[in-house]
């Protein structure tokens, strides 16, 4: 056997086996995502995200209390308003009292040391569902959206959010920001996390029922990224670092870890994010239902591999059951 | 708006969204996994593995035969010996009338262009289960596993296979059967692919209840890489390309995008394989079930971030409906 | 035989020889050229262009309706204008009723699916031929240049083209372009395809003759690209991505697939074409007559080869061919 | 006009336009391919190779003479044996008293300035057709094809060839002849250039024509390189560098000039060689007859790519006329 | 300000400031170096290293039992044997009734789940106190000194070590030693962690006080590297990886910290170790007993400047502070 | 012994040793940090940063002279304001009375050949002993602290400093001290030092107790860099360069030797400094004083491994022994 041919020696042990991880998994790399509706006392379950709910801003510290406890460190907010007059520019966004607002204040005062991040776009409060402000034949109109989730993202700052992260993927939007958040005074004081590399994914579905936020009419494909488009991928994250994101996002996850190593590479000193979405996290859960694996392996060999692929931070459902996993 | 921030000039139609891919699925990318049982007429469906089943050599005809009208042109033949004397050496995996080698000779007398690629691996020919030859104290012994490996490849090359591919994660095997194969003088005719970077996933369990191939004591975690491990993967790769691999592969497919990535980025100049394993699939079918999503956007979806990856060439049990979809 | 020197296991077998491949050509890949001339029911064949023709805007359904439904995905439009009246600044290329902008209205209304790209020059409607606007002492005036032909492009994109490509090589144009379909609402719905790197080759003849575009006096060498420039070529793609380009395209193809190559490396994210040109369509077809080979097998060998370069969408003349070739 | 957009400063001169260009073809890149047979008085015009002819050693002097004095630097022999007696292993190769030794011999002792090539193959004088030597299944075999390759080469080399250029494709024949040469004497007086990406492709047709070499059976697509396998011809030039050839080659030229670019950077450190072959020869003529474009001017435009594309030396059937074109 | 100038918005919260590492301190990344005497019921203390001692196998149930209850992972283990007969090629270090092979057995029945290393030099059973076998004239004789030391690990293997990491510095040992183990049976069973950059440092009093180890007449500065040598580092770090290296140390730690960057570089696959050495360790326990800063505040940034440098693996006298530190 | 192993031959005497360094420790590459406070007779010991004083402006002379005469090269001033009024923009670190400016001239007239750096900072003149301006809620207000600082830089400049160096970690205040310097007349007289990458570490205490300068609330971690931040530093680096740093700094060295080795690439046209700051230089003579190693031998190997790591500079408060050792 030449030596050359000999790798085994390297993995024999369980613990050898973890030295040739580059990371681990640990609470401090979670994010939870949170839906808040406008109902302060609502409490719905949302059947095709299992596990997860809407909540009402009083209903947070019965639900967010005890996973502080257990070592929940981040949280990322989504509004889901169901009794708000939505218009073409997303009026309510920024409404001093709706729920993404409430609910930043809220939890700031409860958990001083909970870091708080808020999802920016325009789709839940648009009269069409769609993440930008529209021409009349349809089609985004690019520079008013940019500086209107600007305008929402500052609101989200000055509330008190520690992050802001714009999902809509319009052009400009990540230069918008960042110019709103230092002449607002918050260019040192609030993380810019970009979702850099969302894709057009089939993989949506249950948060838009969890958030009701399918656009009205059309699709999103012409500002979500096409699923194969790697070269848009790469020329999205390169564009986002040098309009100012401090963190880079993609999403989904699993069916994208090769972006996520793409990223990792043009982005060696950026934390970078990943979102394992709705779809993806109703997937496994379907797969353990049926019988296909354990639940917590394969909840740990896909979050893992996120982290092997160059992630540093990973939003995810399966949050409040790996601080109990991490535990154990 | 700046010159720079504008992206979504580039794929704001379907046709421009195409463009941005490196390449499409086509029907000669996909491979289809067959498992062959020793019961000539059998045909017994697999439950946890939906739409496949093990076939006797006397049905093949009827199975394949529709499947190469649609376009079919590769299978990769993976034994379920259920009537045979197991032992240390996985004798049986060579018995010229064992189910691969019978098999072998009847499709590329039924379907001469079809190409046959042949799975090696001792696991489901020895009395204790395992994917090499054993030491007294139940660890692997290299050197006779490299050896036999090559053995068994070698009269799979002689009964016809366009493909030998060992997947056992031996040290050193790759080596040895190419040695094999240009000394019997096969080394211009059979092509070798190696399993290169396989990793030791929960993804496995239906195809152990397809094969019957679990191991009888132990796990197979000293010789398939750590699920984290990065770094053996690609020094696994370089290894098998300086040891005479003709097609690298990378498997599982979904949850190692980024190994694929790795091995593109490594071997330019090899076609790069990978296995969406049966619990990928099984995974993907369980979340359409569930209502996730569509079955068929979602298999395209997970089989397209494949080649975005870097893979010209998939293993999928999703085969016979790409058929069919590929011509809708 | 040393392992290292054994290639032949790799492609012993038509279908891993395709596997060698890094893509394949698709109908999607295929971009047709148009000559549309201002008699709207003209047909005139165009002899040293076999089997292309000048056509009115009335022949356009008879002709392209047929070509839609074997797969045509995407065309490009040239005006031959023959009755209007030409200047010193092309001011016919975007009257309202001429051939271009009719037959853009005329093919998105009759097939709402068909992608829609128009060649953007100068020279077919200026009174001396050359691309751009000249100074008295007929050398280039590169300002006004670049600013007249953004203009024209930014008519085409509002008479509904999905994709403008500057052909004119005037320094300047990309940017000036861009910031005009910006300005203009169209940065996101209008695709900028750069004719990066144009040579001045001798292959342009039989364009010359279909769309009467040479020039009254000198020639264009001082615009379009020396054939030996490969650093010229280089500079010309970086600048043009840096510009706003959402393509890259070589041309003429096939005496420059070198550039090519490094079109696609120095661009790796975005799509890459090539413009096969006039000469060398007809050289091609004229090796065939001539015996030197079959025309098919040719045609596949040389279309293969761009894609073997690099590219991703081919402008060429056998597009009807392949339609049916595709398809057998 | 920014100045980066600025590039037509650097070609606005015939003069300055010759200096984008790398390099320049001057006589000595020209290597000339003459059909020698083994009529020694043979005169024999080869109708689909317009302008080349057979030629018996006695009519070399009168062939070649007044090609030196134009300055004729090197010509490769192709021996077209069309009396002798073919067998399985190609015995007349090397007879002393055939075609090519006869003609090394004659040509050395006319022209001792005269670089002398001899392709190096045994279709020409095996009874199948073939480059190698068979198995009884008509599939090549490996070791004795390299070995007999090498002692033909080695016979060339002791009768005073400059330079043996193994055209043949059998796997591992490179480090065989750089055997034989050391062992024999010539390592240091014989230059091994090798076809290291040679295409099965379907511009061989007119020299089949000439030296009636086609196969009897069957075709080379199982030891030429598949046309669209650009990774196999980047591990073949890769292989015979590091094998002991001391030019790397690719044919053809102008369907794999991105083939040449990659050579170029592969072999950075090799002269790097072409050959435009005679099917592509012949389709550049035909074009001209055809009134595509002018000969002489297509001539020098896809010569002069084969240079931009990294070429440092070029087999031509041309080189009689540059030979003239270069003076003028 | 402009957007370039900001960073300051991304590590405003400890959370956020946490996600700029790249990988975090874990239990799992620590080994314990533990000094192993012959004095079976031996227990005594270190006064240089403080915290530190000399145990014997007897005494080993009490010492380790209750690191492993805290999460202790990996021990290292060094022989310091005080009452045998030295010889001039170390005859004791591997006398099977030796205190390390003891303590291997020992610890492995103890606890079946601990991870034991053992370092392998001769310097504390040779006559000389030098690390090799010597010449007559007192220097290294390379040869007999890398087949000793091989000798001695394949013996601690086989005594049940899951790792042999040779601190010798003799040329050609990591070859010889892994050798040694493939030729053994042990290639696929024990981990080979080589001290590939070790420098002459003046850190290793304390060490030398606790194993006795000091050379009896000259230095070692002529088998360790000398410290300003960043150069022999690298290319010792290449070495052994090409000799069968599965991991990869630096030594001593924190003066090396360049040299650890450069591991990380040239060693991407591979676990990266360091060994905060005994002089570091005394320094910085000197340094908060003066009260220059806190000790655990200390004990962190500097073991953390290791991970951030690139190690996944230490080697540190503060194991048992951090297995507390790591729960708080 | 195979060649590749052996590497002892390159360093078996003193001398080959020292070849193996890039670069030696000179006088030149010294830079000496001094206190200076506002009683001008003042001279006054720092206990917990050994052999170190605050000195008086008239006490200077007997101080430096003396180190002038040795070879000291260089220093930086720091001012220890202990009687001024200070209040929230730091008013009196420009006064043009106080210590620093007053040191300046006097040591620019005493000694012309000194080169006279000046620390520039406002922590030691704000009344909240932050280092920028505040917010009321106490957050750094970016743009003013910016602007106050480059006011602060060139009225140093203005004074005769030959390099200022803003040590306060504010975002683009290289760029407003770069802009103020130019537009002062100062841009081609002043060098701009910039500590790019200043962690937030633990050994800063006795330089807190020298310079007086500890916060009186909060801490620096919203802007040192947190000590795990890579990436950070990265960038700071990369933008300080971008926006006029004439030398780059990395603070503290010894445990940021890796920051030093990336600074060194990733500027590798600058000057590149360090400082070893006060707890390291603390830490070093404690544990020398603890008997753990010689001084002067573990001075020169720290020192020598900030010069092995990249640099070409270094703040010591080693330097008047360094003048000493350097001469022995
Ligand atoms: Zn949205
Ligand atoms: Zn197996
Ligand atoms: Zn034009
Ligand atoms: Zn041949
Ligand atoms: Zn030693
Ligand atoms: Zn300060």
């Amino acid at each position: 056997m030449d030596i050359s041919s000999v790798l085994q020696g390297g993995y024999q042990h369980p613990l050898s086996r973890s030295w040739q991880a580059r990371r681990s998994l640990t609470k401090g790399m979670l994010m939870y995502p949170i839906f808040i509706t406008d109902d302060p006392d609502a409490y719905v379950d949302i059947p095709t995200l299992p596990g997860q709910a809407r909540w009402g801003v009083n209903r947070l510290e019965g639900f967010i209390g005890p996973l502080v406890k257990k070592g929940l460190k981040s949280v990322i907010l989504f509004g889901v308003p169901l009794n708000c007059e939505k218009d073409g520019s997303g009026t309510p966004a920024d409404d001093p009292n709706g729920p993404v607002i409430l609910a930043i204040m809220k939890l700031r005062s409860l958990y001083p040391d909970l870091y708080i991040a808020t999802d920016v776009c325009l789709c839940e409060y648009t009269s069409h569902g769609h993440c930008g402000i529209l021409h009349a034949d349809g089609t985004i109109n690019s520079e008013p959206s940019a500086a209107r989730i600007a305008e929402v993202a500052l609101s989200y700052a000055k509330a008190g959010a520690h992050c802001v992260a714009p999902s809509d993927m319009m052009d400009g939007r990540i230069k918008a920001i960042k110019r709103a958040l230092i002449d607002g005074g918050f260019g040192n004081k609030c993380t810019l996390m970009s979702y850099s590399a969302k894709f057009a994914s089939a993989l949506y579905g249950p948060f838009r029922d969890a958030a009701g936020s399918a656009p009205s009419f059309g699709d999103r494909k012409c500002y979500q990224l096409p699923p194969t488009a790697k070269g848009l991928a790469r020329r999205a994250i390169q564009r986002d670092m040098a309009e100012g994101a401090d963190i880079i996002m993609v999403k989904p996850a699993l069916p994208y870890l090769d972006i996520i190593a793409d990223a990792a590479a043009l982005a060696p000193d950026h934390p970078l994010a990943c979102y394992q979405v709705s779809g993806e996290y109703a997937m496994v859960v379907a797969g353990a239902r049926a019988g296909v694996y354990d639940l917590r392996t394969m909840a740990f060999e896909t979050t893992e591999s996120m982290i092997r692929a160059g992630c540093t931070l990973i939003l995810s459902y399966f949050t409040p059951q790996f601080l109990d996993w991490l535990d154990e």
